[in-house]
């Protein structure tokens, strides 16, 4: 574990015709795939009748033109990538999940994490209610179809629904008619509305519009419910601005794409000023600056800037290794990295490099690619951090490594610095952090560096046992 | 569709000191296979962690040895072969289904049909449950789990279901300690205890005992309920007794494996004993007496004894087709049925054929055979059917085709003579279907051929009611 | 290794309007699959050009619908079905072999075995030539070749080559406009000739003839070339009975399908034959006569039919187990035969049971059967082998184990029936194997339980030193 | 065919101790993947027993661990990767080729181009060879084979082949007990030499010794025979000097990785200095350079550098698209080219923009991006290539596109401009592609763009009656 994973990216889709709404899925999945390798899916609805595919594995693997072709046409679609943070049974809880109950049908597509999974799922079996997955799509869905005995319409069981889910969610899902959004009152995870022709998109992120072709509308509010169906859009805002804003930093440091566009501000944009600020508080001479690709890149470019010190290409990439790449064995596996990055020597050799990388989770990772520079031939290496030091635990659907394996919780920055074998250490500094948007509007979560969530933690004890009654294994 | 399907096999093993489970589960289903062939499933327990596989395919094709290895050893393991009658939807609801409740964990393997599924699963919706599947294995567990709630055992929650649960089942099931299985008040399909050592098996028929070389003990008592823990095999006999015996004769006639002995009656001796009632009630001169493989070879040869006409092979079937055979197309299928099944020309040529087949169901591919023998040069051909005419629907777990399309429920015997264009034809008559087996005391169901249940079918409109707000696609 | 295998099935079709050749290769490599499951292969020729696709696997496997799509229609297509007696490079040696020569593009599919193999592959590499498989397809390649510089046709180019090629050999082979088909002047393994409508079609076998409908016309004479072109069917007999014949005996105990008719004489036929012998020569009194499924079925019924003791179902045979079945470990493998065949035990249990099987290779097997049936209540056991003792290796295409190996060449037949464990034992007298067929102008090889061959073995320093060079590995 | 496409890599191993060569081969084609994506293999040679593994397909799906493991330890491997130019037959094409001649086994791996390879085909072939490939591999085999009748070892073989052999090759090869290495007399294609602890490799490309820990050593000579076996390294200098140098100025502007250092210089350097020309020749107001990812960014970096305009990243492109992604429908393709590369808005909004690519082949894909960028928003956009205008056929080894296809070839620069739609376009000046290298002394080939090769292009007539006779299909 080198890297924080974020857990999923949802999308939906409205087609008030009928439409290829597999397809669009396909697409916009493809242009979310960076949110979640894991297992992905997509659920088409026509004319109340759902069909589903889902397995693990890229989009790329998992939809073939046959899969495509089965889903057939449809008025509604969900898509689904995940990453899991069990590591255990990914095809079972491979997403969207779709769930019969008695006023119908609905497949229901999750990105977040709640903080009271396990009550609420231990106050429904005590109804006598069975679980089929460890997912929390699964404890929303149930949340959802209790108050739906009691509503009218499924987008009030919705809104009364979040009175009980704490923690971070959006979700995208359909009933046989209609095309559902909802964040949750902080809005820890992005979600945004497009459209292309006569359709409704919901999505993560903007990049899976612009795959499409959709344009961009706006974003969810934090708390809103979002309807798409025959009589157009609208908008359940009970619970809008009823919670401070607490986006989930990382999403501009180091989970979206680039090229999207988050609650107002460009991803790019927010890491290049990241990189702006490390060269305004951790100056250096040298000759070069390069980043770890690809996602030190950005940042890079914006110290290069800030600083006048040009930028390089540092690393090349192997961009052809894929999921049953065969590791080297330990013996020498700090010889190999190389197989994956490659230091361009004619760029380093003799130089003085700053070299960005968006984090330092472990520090092993960043130890092999120092060695490397300076096996290259670079003289210095200046190690700047896009991200402050990891300190605490995230709950709200960021995978997060153990404190314990989290090197700044170990370690002091001059430790740091020794231990990765590089001549200075910059990190960004948590007040910055804040300061990477245009849209100064923007509340942030920032727990995992200073401690302080937006709202309350799980029960550590609570959250362990969950963990033991866990159902490993898997349906393929 | 020319042939009834069954619709499952199920399969257990408890294992006091640990074992090998999944290995015996795979040999287990292997031997099972003839009842399922579209989905199977393992589930292991290892002190209370339930790693599962499944999948649609065949369990050669499922359970590779690394699938095998990652499923590890454990106590408790139950297993399932599916055929499913809907066509839709395989994956989603392959077997063992393995549910989350408030007291633990729990999987279950069934084989049979609910009647009143669609009641008790309206009534569960209306608590607030969601249905992930379209099985009845669902709605047993549902009915299960609620019972869960007030009882203090396992074993009693599912004796106290079986108050609700109408219809056929023949259930396998564990919880984090025990091995459950359990056969409805009619005996509708097999269950089967067996010894292996110091395990305990529940098997649907006993060539699952002899393939792992356990020893059979004795069969399940209809409306028992088993329970293998380590306190050794005890039974709960609350509803044993309470109905009247209805095994379903099929079981005999074609479903079965030959080498398995149901109920305390050889399947290959019943279905040999079929043979000599045809050659009693319709006697012939004939030059000899061939079995269409493999499913009227055994009749053929209790005719043959029976009329001292010799036994030939009039058929040789092509081992080698698999799944993924592709069929002719329609121009020329009648040409190349031989693929399959090409006639032994020196056995038939210039001959007086007598041929036995287990059923005529819709008769296409019946005459398709007849026509195969006049070209191989026999001279006559005098068709005999072990099973009765066809007449009415299954709603205990067969597959049998729409009335509509069952050529004895449209036809005289004389007109399907000449449809199949044979020079006479024969059935078994339905009063000795009763007599097939040694055990006397067997009642049994034979509804398909007679119209008179042992229980109440369901009603119609509910049945289609359900069939509409299904959920198709897959999980593959 | 407990059964003998065949090398290969080969199979061509010229059709003069252009027709869907690859699919009558497709269902007639059906039915020839029996001679070999380790590879196959097709090659269309549309118009000179050559389109092939040819890998491990059975039929089923290899071809796909997209697979035969791609292969296109065509006026001829040659196929073949292989079993590797090497075990190593078996993708590299699939067949049909295309090679481009200087007056073109050849495909051939070759069944048999040369003698003088490794001096002809020396002469020709000595001229510079270079092999890229160890199969002697490609040493009659370039023997064909090498005439074909000097011929005026490719039929006389096939002829000449004749005069050095020596063994065994049954070859379809095409050039860009004819079809050929090639049988050694001692006609050691079959090949015959059909039509369907306007084609002409080679095979191996007549089931395959029986497969896509085509009518059987003769069988190719050994010695003699056919060739199938624009012109029609015409023959070049200059090697017709310049040798005595000698076809293969065990093509009618063993390697042929039942349903076949060999140089005119039905297979099934010639094995119920062997049965009666051995009830002549074996005579015993017993309760039930039963064969080993499939291969002992038929002369099981001939040995019933002469001593008047009923034939009996003793074994079901398991007819899902596949390519990946997981075999059990050692340790309890005598307990798991009957995953693949279990005794019927109402048909053997207080019987004396005659047991046929077509041969006897190592006695591991057999002895492992005999003790299932023991074990199921049978109270004696007589083996019958449909098949003389093997003594003697064999040299033409027939994969016979080493003779360390033969159980025969190591014991006496009293210390064999210890071994395996019978009350008694009776194999087919070796004069008794030529009196098989209808079609007594055969004359045969028997050479395995003789040691007479018709034409001189390769020498054994050659034929070790061949393997020595042989190249591993696979292209897949 | 948007971009050009090279046709090979080639490594091999010698490690005299034995070692794992297989797992060498792995990681280095894993670094050469870029060279070729159609199919890939390895040649184990242990003790002089050859094992082989090719297939159509990425390293990455080809050699997993089984197969890997199924190569076995050895002193020797040969390793290649491939892109077709024919688009047909691609696993029948798959090398190294592994051949069996009169003095031993050899596998040989080429990259290049024969201008003679129809004559000397049809020279072997009238001396009765045959032919199981369409790959000039086979051809360059035959040549060695004949050469290795005449002399005493095999590398004076391929010294001696070499007289007849004319056009571009750089070759990896062995015998039993050696590894040889030889390249051309124009030296088109790199191979350099490199060496791991005790072992000598020999690669297409220095990045190839990177991956697995080599140290670079020096490139071949063109002209020159590296041989290493039990005595060490030595080489046959008979063809070195012969003929003035070309190496294909196209290894340095596309086709190698920016990481590797071919005959001296670096390839990322020498890209960056093509954008240091074209600032210099083709200067702009503008305020962001980006380059198209990947193959643009070295050559916008120099380009900024030079202008001083600053660098951006001006789109993303999608990692995840992998061999199945399903095409978008001609009708909305150029709304979806942005699936696999979208603009970065925040980066060209209201920006004039500099786009660098590294070539101009059709001009669509060109016009498309262009058009992305206006649609983002961008108000100028000056289109700067760093490879001259395509106009002449290349013969050496490059997959360039027919004349008629190339947009420089139909059109003047103002017309191509119009096309693409940029507001300027700059070409790299002939004259300045020669001077992209820190090693003067290297001599190019520019036939490409100028018109002018180092030796004779092959007769047309010739190349096309030889494509005529080809042989599709695959064996896969």
């Amino acid at each position: 574990m080198s890297k924080l994973h974020e857990e999923c990216g949802v999308f939906g889709i409205y087609s008030p015709d009928g439409h290829d709404v597999a397809g669009a899925c396909y697409y916009a999945l493809y242009a979310l795939q960076h949110r979640g390798q894991e297992s992905c899916g997509i659920v088409v609805n026509h004319q109340g009748l759902m069909r589903s595919h889902k397995d693990t594995g890229l989009v790329n693997d998992v939809f073939t033109k046959d899969v495509l072709d089965s889903l057939g046409y449809g008025e509604i679609a969900v898509g689904h990538v995940r990453y899991g943070t069990s590591g255990i049974n990914p095809a079972q809880n491979a997403q969207p999940l779709t769930v019969n109950h008695v006023k119908g049908l609905m497949a229901l597509a999750h990105n977040g994490c709640l903080t009271n999974a396990y009550e609420l799922r231990e106050e429904q079996e005590l109804n006598g209610s069975i679980y089929h997955t460890t997912s929390d799509a699964e404890v929303i869905a149930y949340a959802i179809v209790k108050e739906r005995l009691k509503t009218k319409s499924i987008e009030d069981a919705v809104s009364n629904a979040m009175d009980s889910l704490k923690g971070a969610y959006s979700i995208v899902m359909m009933s046989s008619t209609k095309l559902i959004g909802a964040r949750d009152p902080y809005g820890f995870h992005p979600l945004c509305i497009g459209k292309l022709n006569e359709s409704w998109v919901f999505a993560s992120e903007t990049c899976a519009l612009d795959a499409i072709g959709a344009t961009f509308v706006r974003d969810v509010e934090p708390g809103e419910v979002v309807i798409a169906d025959k009589n157009g859009l609208r908008s359940n805002t009970a619970h809008v601005g009823e919670k401070p804003r607490g986006l989930c930093v990382f999403e501009y440091i180091y989970f979206a794409r680039p090229d999207s566009v988050v609650d107002g501000s460009s991803v790019h944009m927010a890491r290049q000023r990241a990189g702006a600020f490390l060269a305004l508080d951790h100056p250096v001479q040298a000759d070069v600056v390069i980043g770890v690709p690809d996602s030190g890149i950005d940042a890079a470019i914006g110290y290069a800037r800030q600083s006048g010190i040009p930028y390089g290409i540092g690393f090349i990439k192997n961009k052809y290794i894929g999921r049953t790449f065969i590791q080297p064995t330990q013996s020498d596996r700090e010889n190999k990295v190389r197989i994956k990055l490659n230091p361009v020597s004619s760029v380093v050799k003799g130089k003085r490099v700053v070299l960005v990388d968006d984090s330092i989770v472990r520090g092993t990772t960043c130890a092999r690619i120092v060695k490397l520079l300076r096996d290259a031939g670079a003289t210095e290496v200046h190690m700047r951090s896009s991200a402050p030091p990891f300190l605490y635990p995230c709950y709200f659907g960021t995978d997060i490594d153990k404190r314990e394996n989290l090197i700044a919780y170990n370690h002091t920055i001059e430790e740091i610095r020794e231990i990765i074998g590089v001549d200075s250490l910059g990190y960004l500094r948590p007040e910055n952090a804040e300061r990477l948007c245009d849209n100064t509007a923007c509340g942030f979560c920032t727990g995992c560096f200073t401690g302080e969530y937006p709202c309350d933690p799980p029960a550590t004890t609570v959250k362990s046992k969950f963990e033991r009654s866990i159902m490993e294994g898997g349906n393929k």
